[in-house]
């Protein structure tokens, strides 16, 4: 946690280079602090997977319609303004990525961010340790 | 929202145009009515996207099984009667979809519908304005 | 139910069987046992899918760092004792799986049990009748 994992059609990759918004989006996520100025996402944690789908359909198919869909999984008990400052911080980018091509095409854009309910947890990766002394 | 996102085995896509079930299933869901036979979900809302597996294991790999899971997330608030429509519908979609199919193998298909709980929500394309009239 | 999705950053696939370790996460969840003895996870309903991301960013970029991600989605109602058991079984398998990539790169491994919320619920394949004799 947190996992930023990014579904879209296929196509809109052709439009938009979606390894430098993963990076932007995870340097966002890096950036968010809480009310008391703390980094929010502990830096081993941050993670963006994007995944183009193989198949798919939008609305009612009257046009080559578009869609990107950002869900963002975090762990419990962070506060309201958190989710609010991370969720707007991340749709910024997002919108900012996106501008060049919204002018040529339409594309539907959603952000989602779920709080995990998990009843297990584990860590058991070599990642973490690299960057506990940076929070 | 709402999302359809199907997870599926590789080499179902082989005996079926999971594009044509993409487009079927969105067209499912814009059929979907209330009890007030109001359209439930919002055509610029209507999403579908596809995913083979790279990698799979199903069962105790005693046969070449394969496996669909249709995943919906819809936001909160709607009936259990508009949850049972909206699950039924797509069903019986699929079931006609695969009917040839699982004459020729074995086949799991599970069919969910997840409210979602999210923390945080935007929109930011330009997709629903172009269909706003239209429900 | 229950299903195994593995996301994972692109590359780490080259170092380590996907395929294979699918397999052997399929036979850990067909292995685990509740308090009573009994199998936990019925036969025919065991699917282990696991997706390479297209795109990818974690952490902060400052190496090739990969990244894998285990979410298993199990029906409600099951013991604490049952998801740990569960977990931490799963957690060794993949520990074991990954323990000669963990020797050569950095590598965060996230493993979560969620108990589904679904508001519907439908089976209407072939593959589980398949196995009912089985558990």
């Amino acid at each position: 946690m947190p996992h930023l994992v990014v579904l879209y059609t296929p196509g809109v990759d052709a439009g938009c280079d979606m390894t430098a918004l993963c990076r932007k989006l995870a340097d966002t996520m890096l950036a968010v602090r809480d009310e008391a100025g703390r980094q929010v996402f502990p830096t081993g944690g941050v993670r963006v997977l994007a995944y183009p789908a193989t198949h798919a359909a939008v609305a009612d198919g009257s046009g080559d319609h578009g869609f990107v869909y950002f869900n963002l999984r975090i762990g419990r008990g962070r506060s309201a303004a958190t989710h609010k400052a991370a969720g707007d911080a991340l749709a910024a980018t997002a919108r900012e990525h996106f501008a060049p091509l919204l002018q040529t095409r339409r594309l539907g854009l959603t952000l989602q961010i779920d709080e995990g309910q998990e009843v297990y947890d584990a860590r058991f990766g070599n990642l973490h340790p690299l960057f506990a002394s940076k929070g």
